[in-house]
This record gives structure tokens, C-alpha cells and sequence, in this order.
């Protein structure tokens, strides 16, 4: 009798302890997907920073997030600069007012690399390809509570060149976003920009 | 001396939970962090999946998770066709022979409106607005452990007019990229695309 009490009662134990587990494993797995939607509905654009630095390993996982996008048949036909002299990010500011530099610490400049993309219309798969590096930079900036905003360069006619000439860039490379980052000086409510007559099903 | 035991050791007890309740929130936080930071790390392109469906609440979430990206000047110039049947899968595969479509359970088409979209030079953003909204869309789909994959569409002239007439798409509107889904039958490593000779610091 003592025994199968025992038996039971270890059959109880280990049954607890598999749901248990089995149950941290779903929360874990449950929680880190409502943390990464929630990042991406909660993302909106900051434009004023404190003056707290940025730190040099943290710039360097926003850029390797950039670098994780994917790309058209992998070309990854692009460069990052990146910029935290005040001076610099000054002379970013003269050659583009946009650019919501005033107060940042640092700026993330994508670029399209024309020798590294693809040939014939597939050139143009560069745009598409920094667009989602991009977007990665911004999620990841958010991630670590840092503010940031996507500032637009090509095709800008009126910023390009400018751009291009403050940060010594190559001709064979063009400058697409600017994304000013810091830490956040406000704290704006994210747009809600769910439209549901912007979703069509089967067909248009 | 019976009080002076009792009232250190509520002082203890209320530094305890303070402290208790200031590591879990950091740890919350840092988990967050690692969370979107390991999902943007880890997103690979899937081409190969189970039978299994995607519930439709998990499609309107992915497309909502589009429709979060910034957008310039905040003009939202898109569209999105959501596509689950087997018949109008298969005869965007007749129209997209590289669109991954042969055991998808469902497909996300991004579409630019050119209605909605700026004018001048910067109607060109729509290209990188509804591409940050694919790369969201990607995203989401990878932290609900489901596979996907970026199909490229526009500008590819021999795949734009089949994919248009297939869904019906009006003049106006381009599609700019087809995001095929389903739940994944492989699990393939993610490319380490991370370059250091793709960055520079303060200039080019």
C-alpha cells in the first residue's frame, strides 16, 4: 500500500513536472512572439533625443540587424555608415533639414552598392533590399528603447548629392535613408494605421 | 529589542520586493530586447511547408504587422491581397514560377498604390514603404514559428502583368512583392550575413 502511495505520488511529481515545463516552454515561446509583435506595432518615429551616448555595441547589433534582411537571389548589395561625431552629424544636417539630427547621438546611413547588385531591372532590387535593412534598424532600435526615425535620401535629387559628398561616398554607391537615432527625449503614441479596406482576399 | 528585530526585518522584506520587482521588470525588459533582436537574427527564407492551414486571425495579425511600417510623409500608399485558396495559389505559381507557391497554405501580396502615393520624385517611396511593410510581415511570421519567404514581384516585367491579371489588380495599383506561407516542413541554419568591412565609421 505505502508503495503504490509512493508510486502515485512519483507518477504525480513527474506529470507535474513535464506540464510544468511543457507549460514554461509555451509561455517562453508565447511571450517572445507577443514581445516581437508588440515591438513592431508599437515602433513609431522619435525626433527628439537626450544627450545620453549611444554605445558602440549596441550600434553594432542595429547594423548586424540591418545586414540579417534579406536580399534579392543574397546580392546584399550594400554599405552602412555609421555617424556619432557631432560635427558630422552638424554637416549631415546643412545638407539635409530633414533629417531631424538636432539632438541625435547618432545616425545609421544605408546605402545601395551598384557593383555588388544585380544586373537589368533586377538592378533596382537594391532599394527593396537597404528598404528592409532598414526597417530592421528601427525594430531593433526600438527593441533596446532607443528612439529613431527614418529620414528618406534617394531619390531625393535635393539631398544626394550633398549627402554623398559630407560622408566621402563613392560614385558607384547611393545613400538611401538616414535613420537618426537616441535615446528618446518623448514618448509619442504609436499611429494606429490598421485600414481593413486595405486588405483584399483571394483577389483585389 | 523584540520591535527593533521586527521592524529590520520589514525593512528587509520591503527592500527584497523592491528589489525583486525592479530585476523582474529589467529582466522583462531585456528578455523583450532579446526576443525582437533574435527574431530579426534568425528569420530565414523558408520554401517548403506542412499542409497545415494559417488561422485567419494569425493572417490579419501579419498583415497589421505590414501596415505598423512607416511610411513616408505617412501616406500608407498600399494595398495588401491576402491569398489562402488552393486554386488561386496555384495559378499565381502558373504567373510566378519563382514564387514557392507548390505546398504553401497562403500568400501575402504587397501592392503600392500609386492613388495614395506621393507625387514628384517621392512617388518612388511607395517602393520602400511596402517593402519595410514586407520585411514586417516577414518578421511577424517568423516569431509565430511559421515560414516564409520574399518573392520578389515589381519591377520584373515578365511576372507584373500575370500576378495583376491573376488577382484582378487595377491599373493604379503594382504589386510589389509576393510573401509566400506556411508552416514549415524544413528548418534551415540562417546565413550569417554580418560583414565588418560593410561598415565605416564617421564617413565612407
Amino acid at each position: 500500500m505505502k508503495q503504490i502511495i509512493l508510486s502515485a505520488l512519483f507518477s504525480v511529481l513527474l506529470l507535474s513536472t513535464a506540464c510544468s515545463s511543457e507549460k514554461v516552454s509555451n509561455n517562453d515561446n508565447q511571450a517572445n512572439t507577443a514581445a516581437v509583435i508588440n515591438n513592431i506595432m508599437t515602433r513609431t518615429s522619435i525626433r527628439s533625443f537626450t544627450n545620453e551616448p549611444i554605445g558602440a555595441d549596441t550600434l553594432t547589433t542595429l547594423v548586424k540587424a540591418g545586414m540579417a534582411a534579406p536580399t534579392a537571389v543574397n546580392r546584399q548589395p550594400w554599405s552602412f555608415i555609421v555617424v556619432t561625431e557631432r560635427q558630422m552629424l552638424d554637416s549631415l544636417m546643412n545638407v539635409h533639414p530633414y533629417s531631424n539630427l538636432a539632438t541625435a547621438t547618432a545616425a545609421i546611413i544605408v546605402c545601395g552598392d551598384m557593383e555588388k547588385a544585380l544586373d537589368g531591372f533586377g538592378r533596382d532590387y537594391w532599394i527593396q533590399d537597404c528598404s528592409a535593412a532598414s526597417e530592421n534598424i528601427l525594430l531593433a532600435a526600438h527593441a533596446y528603447g532607443l528612439g529613431a526615425v527614418w529620414c528618406g535620401i534617394y531619390p531625393n535629387p535635393n539631398v544626394i548629392p550633398g549627402v554623398k559628398r559630407v560622408l566621402s561616398i563613392p560614385g558607384s554607391v547611393t545613400p538611401l535613408s538616414l535613420i537618426t537615432l537616441g535615446h528618446p527625449a518623448d514618448n509619442p503614441e504609436p499611429k494606429d494605421k490598421w485600414i481593413p479596406e486595405n486588405v483584399h482576399y483571394q483577389k483585389y
